[in-house]
């Protein structure tokens, strides 16, 4: 190229995402939702391949679905339905003592399951290739300059990489994402952007730059973890199960193509010394397998990946700099793989993130949110640290486990392991509490609270995810979960719980709500589709207590069904909770704790969270919220 | 080429499929699962790409999903939940009147529902690809030959085909199946196979070749079809819906991408006259349709596409010329396509010939029981032409219709329209009722007809598809629906119902059966995995009604849980009847009317039909049914 020796002619672009792993590529799928420019690299060839991480949780899944891609992995998932235990039954052989199931019902309309990580990232990476966002792959990342303090800079970092020179053969054609980047001599190019997110994994290249130290320690606890197709006897090889023999323990986790995985305890390695992994064969995990699982005879067909750890839990002291550079998933906390969480906190660690630097980028947010990242994960990644801890101990207390204790463990951790229950209120990026005190807030009936179904967390809670229910479309009779109306799509939701209209009272306060909303004034109404069309970055949906036909759609005020010139009012925006045709409808109403006359408001953020609600009357407090997290409207950006 | 003046050096396969709408696509798929030698040929360029069929009965969508493809199309597809009509109101306006649900409960585990022509053709397409079978398209028929009567003759048919001169432009690039194809001066290539399958469509030249009349009239109805974008305040334009206005009747029928079909009823041409469809404009068709539905409002956005047609019902005199060549689809009926049968008749067509075809060309079948395609399909085309004349006669008779005809109506053709109730029973390939009388072919008890879920067709019946109920997945708890284990694998299927294996007695008669079926000299046996491996046309599955744990699955016999040295022992073919975790158990025994106690066997055909059932002792009906319809087993083909 002519001008190779101009050293320092950087590229610019809004958002640098350092690793393609599952965290990094779940902040490139916010990226392409929201159309912000963004490089991803990785410094390796090709996308994991075998073994690695496995387990989804509903939660994780309910993300999955945002994207539209959760009907095709739960098509090909492993599906968990249920735990067992297996122990020594005191003459030489093993019994099975206790069966539970892994996910408790009416959690999420998602079922956890098993499907391997290179599948997973094959998946993400093509949300991001549907909205035009390539990764960039054997690419070296050669040093992360000091983050520039001046406000007048609008790329204050700079990140110098290079194409590997000999990198391994990728399996598919690469991109040429890099085709107009300057190279100097050494065929080093230099990047600038706004916002850099490290996803680098456990040995976080980014972290280590940044000077950021990651605090924890190694236990002596070794496991071994591998995935093979096993020839045995023993009864329950097909399903999720924990074998606790006096030789040891072993987790049984079934995945696709007739694969199991073993996740074996290898004897304890000299106190304080770190494990020699390279002395540790297959054929001595099998050989381990052989003793645990005895007298239930066990071989192998074929091996298809395995390895070895040392248990370890660790947490970054800090998950940014200057809010500028940001660290997610294994870069922030690494430890053992035993609780299948890694993946989906690590996703959920840029799913949190992702969306708040798009939307700064953006103009749609002021800068200030992205302080909300660290609080709103920070306790996140401390919980999954001490659950892990806890749970390594559980099962490597040989005998400890019995049928009282596991019960009383899987309780006491069942909530946070589903995913389901991450509370981010306390934030800045949620409404405090005392601003609306909505009467769904309190305790739920104790008849509910009997019911396997009813469980705490499946009423509106400020900070948590919105649970879903099933209700039907008013336009065409159509079962709809809610959570499908809060697809990942870059835009904030604001649900509107009508009530029952045919109420005459209700009716007028349904009108007032609707009359505030629709002021030219209001925050809202500005940053819907009314106003910005597709730029929109508010959704509104109605969701009414009465029969369809008892309010015809477009009686509806217009704020509920925009109009747009070439595909004429929106139809897919209200929606009613009344026995359907089929009865799929869920009472959502009841189930969400709302009142079926009074109805309520609940505004969620991009990432599903509920962030304000309250009575239809407290819109001037909605107003206060948004006032003080949103950009003022058509702010120039750039 | 060098040997371009050779004429006449055919190339030979086993399989010519002419036309790849949805009825040759289906049929290629077949192929493809059966890795059968196929050429599937297309005069046109590409798929169609707009308009034509959209109705998905939920009979199809069970298809679908037995080649995998369901969880596509119902993501992708819009929902048919509910039916609605308008009538004129008396004072000038319209009114509602009534509204029916679609499809009744408990009929099928699928939902009826709309997607283009043009995806599902895409999808289909894709099962062949991934068979390694390819679509050739811009291929010109130029001659089928007489077909061969010489019983030694491997490839009666001869068939001229050649690739078009000036093609249109294909989308995408087209593969090169015809690469080792001899051609002559002309460019005429000379193609020899052993059967034809003709879904050329309504102007079929196949049936043109064989000198085929097709049999019927045109009535002078004229109809238009429409997909656009509306705009209006009409209230039921996003649904299915029929108006019955007085100046004349349209169909609602809601689509992908905001996209609304119209049939519109024309005002009838001279009778008897063909309709002159050039002079009809999509400008007529909107000027018709604000008259029908004023007082609303209407105008449009986008039109995607249209055409007009002149309803006429005609059948084929015979459905093939010697055994050798079929005619499936439009190619043998037409019809209106007002009861959006088309695709899903042509469909299906092709899924009962083309398996049969399959397995007598890999020597599974005996070519007898081709025979069987006429007699199991012409009384389904003939109730079709039947229905569509009725129809659209009842739709016609403008103020015919008031709530309680349109009901009756509607009841009296609900079972065939749903596609689920067609019956196969009297055909040479079901087993002849007088061989077994199980007890569950009685009348089901009063109390279960009474209940909406509680169709008669939920029974077994022989003739007809098996239908699906949830049950569990004995290795690991799974809930499992029986219509997943009926995968289009070109297997058959024998379910064993085993009983109550707890009961003693019960379990006897159980290793009594089991013992029958692994017998060596049993045909099952020799047809299954146990002596096949992955050859097997015989796929067993056991369905206990006691629970999993009571009988370990390895204590089976082994014809149960076949070995593979590669994969070991096989886990999906046991399955329990008790309610499970979940309660998802649908307590399949009672819904087939099977006794708990006692269990059954039934043998279903790779299409999913009740070939034969019976009580666990009636092995020997079941050996005799299976000694007249299969060619001795390692019996050379070739
Ligand atoms: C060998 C191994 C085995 C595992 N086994 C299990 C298991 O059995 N069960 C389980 O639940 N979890 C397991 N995990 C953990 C699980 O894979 C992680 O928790 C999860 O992948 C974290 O996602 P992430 O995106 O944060 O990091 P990673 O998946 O580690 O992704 C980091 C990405 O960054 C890239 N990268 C690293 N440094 C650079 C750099 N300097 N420049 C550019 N790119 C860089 C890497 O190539 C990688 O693609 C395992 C992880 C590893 C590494
Ligand atoms: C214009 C039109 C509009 C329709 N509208 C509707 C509708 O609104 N609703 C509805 O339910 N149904 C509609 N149908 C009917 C529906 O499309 C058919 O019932 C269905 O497609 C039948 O499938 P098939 O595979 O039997 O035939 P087709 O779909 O007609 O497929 C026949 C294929 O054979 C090819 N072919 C024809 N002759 C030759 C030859 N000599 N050599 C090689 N290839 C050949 C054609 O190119 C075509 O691809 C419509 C059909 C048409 C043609």
């Amino acid at each position: 190229m002519s001008w190779a020796m101009e050293i320092e002619t950087p590229t610019y672009t809004d958002l640098v995402v350092i690793g393609a792993g599952p965290a990094g590529l779940m902040a490139a799928c916010w990226a392409a939702r929201y159309h912000v420019n963004v490089r991803i690299l990785d410094d390796k060839p090709e996308r994991v391949l075998t073994g690695h991480a496995d387990g989804l949780t509903c939660r994780t899944l309910e993300i999955f679905d945002s994207f539209g891609i959760a009907h095709e992995v739960c098509s090909e998932a492993s599906v968990d339905v249920q735990m067992r235990y297996w122990r020594p039954n005191g003459v030489g052989g093993l019994e099975r003592f206790q069966s539970l199931i892994s996910q408790k019902p009416g959690v999420s309309r998602f079922q956890q399951c098993l499907l391997s990580q290179g599948r997973i990232e094959e998946l993400l990476e093509r949300v991001c290739a549907e909205g035009g966002v390539l990764v960039e792959r054997n690419m070296e990342t050669l040093e992360l300059g000091p983050i520039e303090e001046d406000e007048s800079c609008k790329y204050p970092i700079e990140v110098k990489i290079r194409r590997k020179v000999n990198p391994g053969t990728p399996s598919e054609q690469e991109p040429a994402v890099d085709a107009n980047d300057s190279i100097d001599d050494h065929g080093i190019k230099v990047i600038r952007c706004k916002y850099l997110i490290g996803a680098d994994g456990a040995h976080s290249w980014t972290r280590r730059q940044l000077g950021i130290a990651a605090t924890g320690a190694s236990t002596d606890e070794c496991w071994g973890v591998i995935d093979l197709v096993p020839l045995t006897n023993f009864p329950d090889i097909r399903q999720s199960c924990v074998i606790s023999s006096l030789h040891g323990n072993i987790h049984v986790v079934p995945r696709e193509r007739q694969l199991v995985r073993l996740y074996i305890q290898l004897e304890s390695a000299t106190p304080g010394e770190r494990l020699d992994r390279s002395k540790i064969t297959a054929e001595m995990l099998i050989s381990t397998t052989k003793k645990i699982l005895h007298p239930y005879t066990f071989e192998y067909a074929s091996i298809d990946w395995f390895t070895v750890y040392q248990v370890g839990q660790r947490i970054a002291d800090k998950f940014s700099a200057a809010e500028r550079v940001f660290l997610v998933g294994d870069a922030v906390h690494t430890h053992s793989p035993k609780i299948g969480q890694g993946m989906n906190v690590s996703l959920q660690d840029a799913y949190n993130l992702s969306w708040k630097i798009c939307s700064v980028i953006k103009g749609i947010l002021k800068s200030s949110s992205l302080a909300s990242y660290e609080t709103e994960r920070r306790p996140v990644a401390e919980e999954l640290i001490d659950v892990d801890r806890e749970t390594v101990s559980f099962y490597c207390s040989r005998g400890a486990i019995d049928r009282g204790g596991l019960q009383e463990f899987r309780n006491k951790h069942y909530r946070f392991l589903s995913g389901v229950a991450v509370d981010y209120s306390g934030s800045e990026m949620i409404s405090p509490k005392h601003v609306s005190l909505p009467r769904f807030d309190d305790e739920p009936s104790t008849e509910a609270c009997e019911s396997l179904v009813e469980e705490r967390f499946s009423h509106i809670c400020l900070g948590q995810r919105l649970p879903s229910y099933r209700v039907v479309k008013h336009a065409n009779a159509e079962p709809t979960s809610v959570g499908s109306l809060l697809s990942s799509n870059g835009r904030w939701k604001l649900l509107i719980f009508t009530g029952d209209l045919r109420v005459e009272a209700q009716a007028v306060r349904f009108n007032n709500v609707s009359k505030a909303i629709s002021a030219t004034s209001c925050s809202i109404r500005q940053r819907s589709a009314l106003d910005m069309g597709c730029q929109a970055s508010v959704d509104i949906f109605a969701i009414m207590a009465c029969p369809r036909d008892s309010v015809p759609l477009l009686s509806l005020p217009e704020i509920y069904h925009p109009w747009n010139e070439s595909t004429g009012w929106e139809y897919d925006t209200v929606y009613t909770d009344e026995p359907d045709v089929y009865g799929v409808c869920e009472d959502a109403y009841g189930r969400y704790g709302i009142d079926r006359t009074r109805g309520c408001l609940v505004l969620c953020r991009p990432d599903q969270h509920v962030a304000y609600c309250g009575e239809l009357e407290h819109t001037a407090g909605l107003e206060l919220f948004c006032s003080r997290i949103f950009m003022e409207t058509r702010s120039e950006c750039d």
